[in-house]
Formats: structure tokens, C-alpha cells, sequence
């Protein structure tokens, strides 16, 4: 059958002028009919260009639709967490003093900043400035370096990575341009990717920050493929086949999937198995794959982490579509560094992203303090097998404090949250609006500020992210404390 | 007189239907008559999306068009001596050895790196980690700090600035957005100042990276504004506002001026009167005014300049559309740190920048150094003071070599180029292929990079910019003789 289209005189070429444009003129009056109807239809999404009636008087200088959008833009609840964070740092009285703010939403891993602290002091200098050639040195550090990262950074990341997914995967330096965080690195590959308007695929609840990254200047959209908690939130391929089919006719182009392994809030691991049906699904539609492993040094002791470069290795899949995140943020407390990676295989990404790293590249001094950190091999195995204890510990202790107030946790290998089930705090009917309501009552009665689970698009309201990585065994008591306060508010307003 | 709109019946509500859906029936004749004999018609502009017969087949996985565009980007003249320095940086014998290649395109400044390395040796630690509270420290530089950047770094800059720019202007630190270099400063302001496909009118001669940081991601053109060497390529207001009417003609929308003052590459300073009337014309065109003022200290002695800010304090004029751009690169020799800033008047584009700068944040050890070096009172006078009395020197020395050769230079009171006529050594006719021509010819005879005109959007063939500050007194003879030789070839082969 013959397709009719809007511009038939165009592509027949022959004879169909006259109809091209006499079905416009019906497509036309349905759509004038239906614009009648729905003319209040409102949009949260950023304008590629504005509407006449809001373009505002002449005497004032107009700025660009995105800068509107943005200065209006709400603050949402993780932004309010890294806010208050960077306030807070400082308040070291927080834990005793019941009037702080105790923010448990950013995941800054501060779990192991002595160690940091104490690598730093002993490191520094030698680090930056060398010892014995200190020109060389200078030169390395004022001056211009390429913009993707210094080819050292490169192999010292390489070996990194490969340590800390788990040693099964070799890296190639070549394969990485490295950026300013894992921020610059995600919208960087969504700029690569997918042309504006088109979506990625995203396994929900999902990290918040991915929105910013995604949507704000790349314009590139996130259809959520919405895990229930009766799976433990974990992925099935039969909802991403279904999400992806209602995508496609609705005229969506699909252009990747994009997930975190470790998850990020929930903190479960992906299979080998799962790996492979993903890149086998990215296949069959001709799509990309992105996986932000940025917490794969972060997995719990006894469990075991596969990176999708693994799966690639042992199968020799199609490697083209395959992209990763990295960064030093979680794994290594060092998100002051601001230090990211893209690893890909495809050519055409990585020259392109080569290119565009001139805006979003690493200072030189800290390339060369984070080259003599990843390669010292007594530090790194160390500094490892400590976070794997502490991690474990905070994480078993304030999942038996939840627990003895009547809060589960969503089972997880990973990760810096404790994925927390607080539907029986929440007033019925459950909805977005509830589970605000209840992040407030956080706020507000127990200065504590936790993630709702619609920051991360849950599905399911009642679900909260506690980021525990700022917290010792000692403040878990107080934590707990705070929270029981909350808990016995609902209950007796319930 | 009513507008006939094709969705008539939308906008009159009553009666237009019929005339709202045959309108489009004809303007969709008419179109695909157009669009018939206008298949044809290529552009090397970067495309919103891509045409039907440009789909690769399915089988291999698509990228953006943004990425196919930036994979098959040929470097430009000043990429080829940005890649030559940083394999350059170490080969200490390429003034002596005739076979090295010497890079004189990049406006990388190496003047006073002794003095940088000088002052690092002797504060690093200190900067970095303090000496009496190690902790607080150690959670200033590995943790989370504000996108936008550091309180202190902002006072301290503001302090800075003021200085190098005369003095004579208080800046506010609230007005401030730090970024990781000029760079992605200037592509951040055009997210905020520009919708796709607007414009900015900029006068060339023009600093080549412009074009990139404009329109590859911002996709915001670049309408140049054309000056004349015998006018020393200085601006006219005639000229500005005949470019602003053609592109107001052709249906442009002119969103903003962009200039670098002093000029890069040629040098030049804005006067007093010349500034105010740019922001009158800004004014008056309802536009923004951008000014790049990365050499705002590299100003020769007994030269005066003139920031932006200082006129609008000077006259109290509309500060709503101003910008200004600013980094440590080129004033402070610290290209490697990557430290740029936003200054603007502007509400709406400060908060907006502020959520963009996740994506360019500068590194945290990176801001704690350069805190400590711009709030050296002793260093940062001394540092200057040197700096003016070399560029001098080796400007004049060229400058007085490169004449010798029978090579004028344009008129300059700042930066780091000599502009250089070597309109005398093309080939006839003078077009853009001739100067190419001579450009290669300067790297295979004369084994040096320089950056030709056009890549300047100079519109007279045969100018060159010639940067002089990785050169000292003693190797100024060893460029000119280098140049010499091409001079001699060129005279033989005319």
C-alpha cells in the first residue's frame, strides 16, 4: 500500500501536486478543530522557540527561551539536599545539635575522607610539582594540556577502572576522553547521541540528575521504563520491549538506553545475563546503550559487580552502541575534583566528544594529583578494602534502625542509599502530593533532608532515598532518633 | 488590515475554518513547487535533523548530527598550533634545532611561567591544605562545593580584575559565574543570550575559537563585522549598524554584539567614547553587549584600558544587556588551571549560568590555589610589573625584526600577537587560497605555525598573527631568520 503524505507533490513527482495539497487542507481543519479544544494545554517542557503572545515588551532585553526556563526553573528536592550541603559542611554539631539540618539525600561519599585527607598530606606536593624536575612539571601544569585529559590520566584511569570493575576487563586509554565530572560526560554523550527531540530509554526510579543532563541544553527526552517494587525494581525486558513500542507510535525516536549498574537510588546489580539481553535488545532496534557505572567501586562486600564492557569482551557483541560513564566522585570521595569519563567504542563519538570536551576539561593540577592517586598501588587497594567495610557496616546498622521503626528497605548489592519503603507513613489516597508532604514533615520535624521517591520518578509513591555515606556507626542512633519522631507524627495524625 | 493566518479558525474562532484550511492548501502548492527545485541545495551549516536520504542504513547505529558534523571537522590553523604545543611543550632544543617545528599561532602565554613556578613551589601546600586546620580543608577541596564557584574565589577574583582592569571599577562578586575556562564561559552566555539560529554580530578580525564556542552546541551564528586595515582594523559604528540592518533584512534576529577588547588578534584598544556608543547602539537595538576582556592585563605600558564596566559605572546606563567575559589563560599564564568567569548585570542570565555551570565547574584544589595566588599582595604586583616590561621587549623586538623584512605589523597596545602584513608575499590574485598557501609554506620551509587572517575572518587576504610570547630576546633571531627564508622563497617564486 501506497503511503499518502502531506508533501505528495513532492515525492510522487508526478501528478500528485494536487493532492499533497488538498490533504494538508484537511489535516489543517482537524487540527485547527482540535487546537480549539485544547488550547490550555500546558507544557513543562522547554520551548525551542516562543509563542508571540509571551514575548515580552520591547523596552526590556529578551534572553534565550533556556535562560527563562532555568532562572524559573524549582529547585528540586536533591538540589535543596546539595544546597544545604554545601552550607553545612561545616557544622560539625549537626549530629548533636537537634536545631541543624542533617542533609541524607546528596550521595557524597564521605565515608572515607581521613583517608583522602591523609593521602593528600603526605602526596601532595610530590604530586603536583615533582621532585626532581620541577620545570617539567610547571610546564605541565599552567600550560595549555589537550582537552580530552592528559594521555597519563588516561592509562592511570584505564588501570583504575579495570581494578575496580572488578579486574575482569581491560581497558584501552584510547577509548576515553575524560571531562570535567560525570555531569559534563552525560550531557556530552546525549549531545552525540540523539538529535534534539529524539529519547532515551530509562530503567525509573533513576538518578535525578540524568534529567538536568539529558533534557536542559541537549533537548534530548527520557521515557522512564518504570520498575515495581514487587521485582525489587529490577528491569524486565518484556516492559522495556512494551515502553519501547508505545515510544514508536507515538512517533518517538528512540536513540539509546540509558541506565545506572550499580542503580542509582535503588542500588541493585545488574546480571551478566541482564547485560546481555540489554545489548541484544539495543541491537534489534538499532539503538544505543549507556551505562553510568559510576558506583561500581561501591558494591558490598560478598557481591559481585559486571560491567558492560565485561559482557562485550566475552561476547564479542556489537561494541558500536556501547558508551560508559565513569567518574571519581563516588568511588573515590573526590567529587570536589570534578573528574568524569566516557568510554566508548564508537570513532565518530569519540572525536566528536574529543572536540567538545574544550568546554568541559579537568585543571591540570588536578589531572596530575589524580594520576599519582590512582597509581599508587599501596593507597588504592587500601583506601577499597576499608570503604567496602564502612559501607557495610553503616549500611547494615541503619537498615536494623529502619527496620525496628517499621521501615524496609529494598534489598541491594550497592550504592550509597538505603532505598526506603515509607508507604504506611503516607496519608491515603497515595500520590506525588502525600509523598511530599511527608519529605516536608522530614524537614521540618526532624531537620533531616532524604530523597522522594518522584526526584527519582518512581512509580510507586512512598519510597525515599537515605543517603547514608555522611553518616558513622556513632550519628546512626541520632539519625534513627530523628526518624522515629517523624514516624510517631503520622502515626498519631494518621 | 487583519492578518490571514493559515490557522485562521484558531485564531478568529468564528467563520475561519473553511479559509484557515484552504490557506494551507495553497501555501503547500506553492511550497512543494519550491521545494521541487530547491532539492538540491547544500549547506555546510550543522542540521537540526537530518534529510530523509542522509539516514544511514540500519544496520550501523546512528549518531547525532551534531557528532557526524564535529568527527569530520578539520582542524583549523589554530587547532594545528594548539595540538603542536601540547607535543611541543618538552622539546627544549626547538629553537636551536632547525628540523623541530616552533608554534607561534596559540596565545598560550609563557612569558612568566618562572614566576608562576616560583610562586607554586613556594605556596602549594599551603594553598591547598592550609597549615593550622587540615580538615576543613580536606572538605573544601574533595567534596561537593557550589557549581558556580567558591565564595572566596569570587571575592577574590573580583579583587583581581579590578586591579588588572585599571582600578578604576568595583566589581560585585554576586554578579560573578566561574566556569572551567573563558571558553565555556562564552558558550554558556550564548545558551543564555540566543535562541538556536539567532545572531551575534561580532567585528573581525575575530578570535578564531569564537566559532566554536557560538555556534557548535549553542547553534547561535556569527555575523561578522568587517574592519580595514587602514583604519587599523579598528570598528566603526556605520559599519556595525549597516551589517545590523542587512542581517535585520535577510530576517536574522540579532540578539547581541561580541567583541574582545583589547582585540584578539590584532590588538587594538576600545576608547572611552567608543564603548559608550557600542552600548548606545546596543541600546537602541534592544541587543546584548558581550565583551571578551581576557587580555584586559596584557595592556603595554603607557597604554590605557578601558573595561566595559568601568563605563557603565562611569554613566549609569542601562546594565541590563552587559557581559563580560573573563579567565586567568592569557593574563596569569594559567591556561592549564582552567579558570574562566561570567560577569553580567543580568538576574535572569546569572541564575540560569549558575544551573548551567554543573556542567563546566572548575576543580576544587584548582579554586583553593588560585584563591592563594590572587590574594598574594606581594606576588600579583611584582608578577604584573615583570610581565608588562617582557611583552614589551620581545614585541618590540620582533616587531623591529619581522620590519627588517620589509613585514609591517598593525598598530597594537595589548596582547600577544603581531599582526602582521604580508600582503607583499602572496601570490596574485589575493584570495584565501593564496594565504593558505603562504601559511603552509611556513611550516614546510620555515618549520613554524602562525595563524593565517582567515581564520580570523580577516577579509583582507595576506594578514598573519604571529604570537610572540613563548619567545624571549634570545631566540626573537632565531624566528627571523626562519621567517627569512620564506620571504626569500616567496621573492624567487614571484
Amino acid at each position: 500500500m501506497r503511503l499518502v503524505v502531506p508533501l505528495q507533490g513532492v515525492v510522487q513527482g508526478r501528478g500528485g501536486l494536487l493532492l499533497g495539497s488538498l490533504i494538508p487542507c484537511a489535516l489543517f481543519y482537524f487540527l485547527q478543530l482540535y487546537l480549539k479544544r485544547h488550547r490550555s494545554d500546558g507544557s513543562s517542557r522547554i520551548p525551542l522557540s516562543p509563542p508571540p503572545s509571551e514575548i515580552p515588551p520591547t523596552t526590556s532585553v529578551q534572553v534565550s527561551n533556556l535562560a527563562n526556563f532555568l532562572a524559573e526553573f524549582d529547585d528540586s528536592p536533591d538540589d535543596i539536599g546539595l544546597q544545604s550541603l554545601a552550607q553545612d559542611s561545616y557544622d560539625h554539631d549537626r549530629f548533636t545539635n537537634p536545631d541543624k539540618m542533617i542533609q541524607l539525600s546528596s550521595s557524597e561519599n564521605k565515608l572515607c575522607l581521613d583517608l583522602i585527607e591523609k593521602w593528600l598530606s603526605e602526596n601532595l606536593k610530590k604530586s603536583l610539582v615533582g621532585t626532581d624536575d620541577f620545570t617539567l612539571s610547571v610546564n605541565g601544569i599552567a600550560t595549555y594540556q589537550p582537552f580530552d585529559g592528559l594521555e597519563e590520566l588516561k592509562m592511570a584511569m584505564s588501570n583504575f577502572m579495570s581494578r575496580v570493575m572488578g579486574g575482569m576487563v581491560k581497558l584501552d586509554p584510547s577509548n576515553m576522553v575524560l571531562t570535567s565530572g560525570a555531569t559534563p560526560a552525560i550531557e556530552m554523550l546525549s549531545f552525540c547521541l540523539a538529535n534534539q527531540e529524539d529519547a532515551f530509554l530509562v530503567p525509573a526510579p533513576y538518578y535525578p540528575g540524568f534529567d538536568k543532563d539529558v533534557k536542559w541544553r541537549a533537548r534530548v527526552n527520557l521515557i522512564p521504563v518504570h520498575c515495581q517494587s514487587e521485582d525489587n525494581f529490577t528491569l524486565s525486558i518484556a516492559t522495556l520491549e512494551e515502553v519501547y513500542r508505545q515510544a514508536e507510535k507515538r512517533g518517538v525516536k528512540v536513540r539509546g538506553l540509558l541506565f545506572s549498574n550499580p542503580a542509582n537510588p535503588v542500588g541493585n546489580l545488574l546480571t551478566q545475563d541482564m547485560l546481555k539481553s540489554l545489548v541484544h535488545f539495543a541491537k534489534n532496534k538499532n539503538i544505543h546503550i549507556i551505562a553510568d557505572e559510576v558506583l561500581a567501586g561501591s558494591v558490598y562486600e560478598g557481591e559481585k559487580f559486571v560491567s558492560l564492557a565485561e559482557v562485550l569482551d566475552s561476547e564479542g557483541l556489537d561494541k558500536n552502541r556501547v558508551h560508559i560513564i565513569y567518574g571519581l566522585s563516588k568511588d573515590l570521595s573526590l567529587a570536589g575534583f570534578r573528574v568524569g569519563v566516557i568510554y566508548s567504542f564508537n570513532n565518530t563519538v569519540l572525536a566528536a566528544a574529543r572536540k567538545l570536551s574544550r568546554f568541559s576539561s579537568i585543571s591540570a593540577p588536578t589531572q596530575r594529583l589524580v594520576i599519582s592517586m590512582l597509581s599508587d598501588n599501596k593507597f588504592i587497594p587500601e583506601y577499597f578494602e576499608t570503604k567496602q567495610k564502612r559501607i557495610r557496616q553503616v549500611r547494615d546498622e541503619l537498615e536494623a534502625g529502619l527496620s525496628h521503626l517499621g521501615i524496609k528497605c529494598a534489598k541491594s548489592s550497592a550504592g550509597l542509599y538505603c532505598w526506603a519503603d515509607m508507604r504506611g507513613l503516607l496519608r491515603k489516597p497515595h500520590n506525588e502530593r502525600r509523598e511530599l508532604e511527608l519529605w516536608k514533615k522530614f524537614i521540618s520535624v526532624s531537620k533531616i533532608i532524604i530523597t522522594p521517591g518522584s526526584a527519582c520518578h518512581c512509580i510507586e509513591p512512598g519510597w525515599f532515598g537515605i543517603c547514608f555515606c555522611e553518616l558513622t556507626s556513632e550519628n546512626i542512633p541520632v539519625i534513627i532518633e530523628r526518624i522515629r519522631k517523624v514516624v510517631e507524627t503520622c502515626k498519631s495524625s494518621c
